[in-house]
């Protein structure tokens, strides 16, 4: 059992951003969050795109927002569950709140920030029937660890930038890279498109364009994909491989979080924000994308904003007999659980003459 | 009369963003501020200082974080009145406002965000009758153009950054600097009271301490001011200036817009933030440190969400009949009113093989 304060489920920037919050308050933060990585939409939809409204920066990359927001949180060691989606919550007689994700993690705590934005990321799986049955036996819709793949033989499909970007990636590790895809283009980033039409060239990628993945086959274990050619005159194709990683995407979906006896409107979460964006059940919040109220915007400053209130009041919820004076970090300092300390530099009194 | 869409008084860290909000709906704005430059408390009480807790800024200077909003908002082109404070507001037929300043500039707009803070900075006087007699003939509490002492001999009195750093940067423009300082010892930045040391000892600036400027004299303009010495034993010195400039800090007023007719509440603006920040005045908005309301912090975070939220309802004031859909920056691109556009690079669609 994973015992924390807060229990944060998103570690996209609102939830990253309430490690920084609740650390200034001397409680501790945890994140699950379903995809590998964190950072929520930034990281997965649009990383290398830039952000012209994040305030104070004219302009900052999704993907550098993630990783500035990692930075700051650090020294408030929060701890993550990560490719794992929040599946069902318990309350506890002692007012806690027990959380267990899909793949049996427990984790607890007295309160629970939603930070699950437009819901879990859940990968937009191909048509092929028996495609559950090889689920963590050879396919695979996110890449955790790359190491997976060490010497391995891999098929991904998909003609995205993740598609491509992994198939680049990938040449340094596995030892075999074949990429499918539907048409004769891609729609990616320029720099990618044209460094995979390289490695093909190369003989690093194979490049399968005009073809789908339309069957997989293995005893226990994926054992070969078939590929199917537009051009029909062509037979369909049969390749030994150990993974095949169709990346087409992911789309949000709510999800478990819609059957937790939460208030749905919109398909988003309904808090008060007349006060501090708690739920319909006490020590349940919800912030960021994934709450909705009279005049929401779905902006990241937001996010920001409603996880500095909602963290005052989880305070007074796990301390309620302690009064908390707001400090200003500049003034204050910040004090990170690692041992850390920063602090603005002291007016000096000096003598002159 | 300057006319404009969004009238925003306070130009520290909660108008500038407002200029931004407003202008990707097409918004004009202008902003009026008794200090000399924008930022606020940030420019005008701790710009050489780190914050920790702006969003995705692991740290940043005070100064810097102004800097970088002005170059967010320069696109937009905003309007502004420095170094004047809005005095009195006045509803129009049309249910425009009209808001006049103590100098008597006038301002005319659909809308008023107040983004005051803890009100308009005050430069604390120093307890010399007659001081008020000499005010712009002579006595300045601000340095607004520095060319203004261009060739001239100034005293400047007090002990801490401010006096420290004009005085400093004075030699290099007027005819001769005088610090008066009650004490021989000066609160500052460790390195202005080094700087101020060696340029006493190379006698580009005459340091008088343990004294104090206690009298004015002049026909019309000021002629020359009159030096105590703690030292009693010690004749009092007559000096001809140009300027006498005390430098003794800001403090803070709420000021003529308690007298607004606005709901006032712990020396605040109350606003209704159950939706847009909006005060018992409709069309009147109060945004930053200024306002109130349940769970209310002052964070800098904060007033940009604030920002955010109010915009949007001026929108509708001001277009009743059109509808605004939110358009993510990175999607749509940012248009400035100067012509320049911002934008996202394309995804390309390309073939490869
Ligand atoms: C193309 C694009 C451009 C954008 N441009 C801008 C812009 O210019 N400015 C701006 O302010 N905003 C922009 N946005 C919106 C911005 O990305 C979101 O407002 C922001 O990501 C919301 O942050 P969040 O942390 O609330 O949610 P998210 O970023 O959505 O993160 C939520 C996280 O929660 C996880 N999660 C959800 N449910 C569960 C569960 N049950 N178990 C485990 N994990 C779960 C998800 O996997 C996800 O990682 C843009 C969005 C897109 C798609
Ligand atoms: C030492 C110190 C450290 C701080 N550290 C932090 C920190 O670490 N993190 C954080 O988030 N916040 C911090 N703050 C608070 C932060 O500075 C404020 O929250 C922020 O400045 C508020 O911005 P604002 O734009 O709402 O108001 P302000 O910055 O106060 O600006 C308001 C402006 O309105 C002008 N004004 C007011 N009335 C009138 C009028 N009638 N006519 C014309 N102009 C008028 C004022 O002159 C002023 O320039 C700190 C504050 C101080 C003093």
């Amino acid at each position: 059992m994973i015992k924390t304060d807060i229990l944060i489920i998103g570690a996209g920037p609102t939830g990253l951003f309430t490690v920084f919050e609740a650390g200034l308050l001397k409680l501790k933060t945890h994140l699950i969050d379903a995809l590998p990585q964190p950072g929520g939409q930034c990281a997965e939809i649009y990383p290398k795109k830039p952000i012209y409204d994040v305030p104070a920066f004219p302009e900052i990359l999704a993907g550098d927002l993630v990783k500035n927001l990692m930075e700051q949180i650090k020294p408030f060691q929060p701890g993550f569950t990560l490719g794992e989606r929040a599946e069902t919550i318990e309350k506890k007689e002692d007012g806690s709140f027990v959380v267990t994700t899909n793949k049996g993690t427990k984790h607890q705590a007295p309160v629970v920030a939603i930070a699950g934005g437009l819901g879990s990321f859940e990968p937009r799986k191909p048509p092929i029937s028996n495609i559950a049955d090889f689920e963590d036996k050879g396919v695979s819709y996110f890449i955790k660890d790359p190491e997976v793949f060490r010497d391995k033989r891999v098929v991904i499909s998909g003609g995205g930038d993740s598609a491509l970007d992994w198939a680049i990636f990938l040449t340094d590790v596995a030892s075999e890279v074949v990429l499918v895809h539907r048409r004769n283009e891609f729609r990616g980033a320029l720099d990618s498109v044209e460094k995979v039409s390289e490695l093909s060239k190369l003989g690093k990628i194979e490049l399968i364009t005009d073809a789908e993945v339309v069957g997989l086959n293995g005893r226990n274990d994926l054992e070969k994909v078939v590929i199917r050619h537009k051009d029909l005159a062509r037979e369909e194709e049969f390749r030994e491989i150990d993974y095949f990683i169709p990346l087409f995407g992911l789309s949000p979906k709510l999800g478990p979080m819609a059957n937790w006896g939460l208030e749905i409107e919109k398909n988003a979460i309904k808090v008060d924000n007349s006060y501090d964006y708690q739920t319909n059940i006490p020590g349940i919040y919800a912030i960021g994308d994934v709450n909705t109220y009279k005049g929401k915007l779905k902006l990241i400053l937001s996010g920001f904003h409603e996880a500095a209130i909602m963290c005052q009041s989880a305070y007074q919820r796990i301390h309620p007999n302690k009064k908390y004076v707001l400090k200003y970090t500049t003034v204050g300092g910040v004090e990170g659980f690692d041992g850390s300390k920063k602090q603005a530099k002291r007016e000096v009194v000096q003598s002159i003459g």
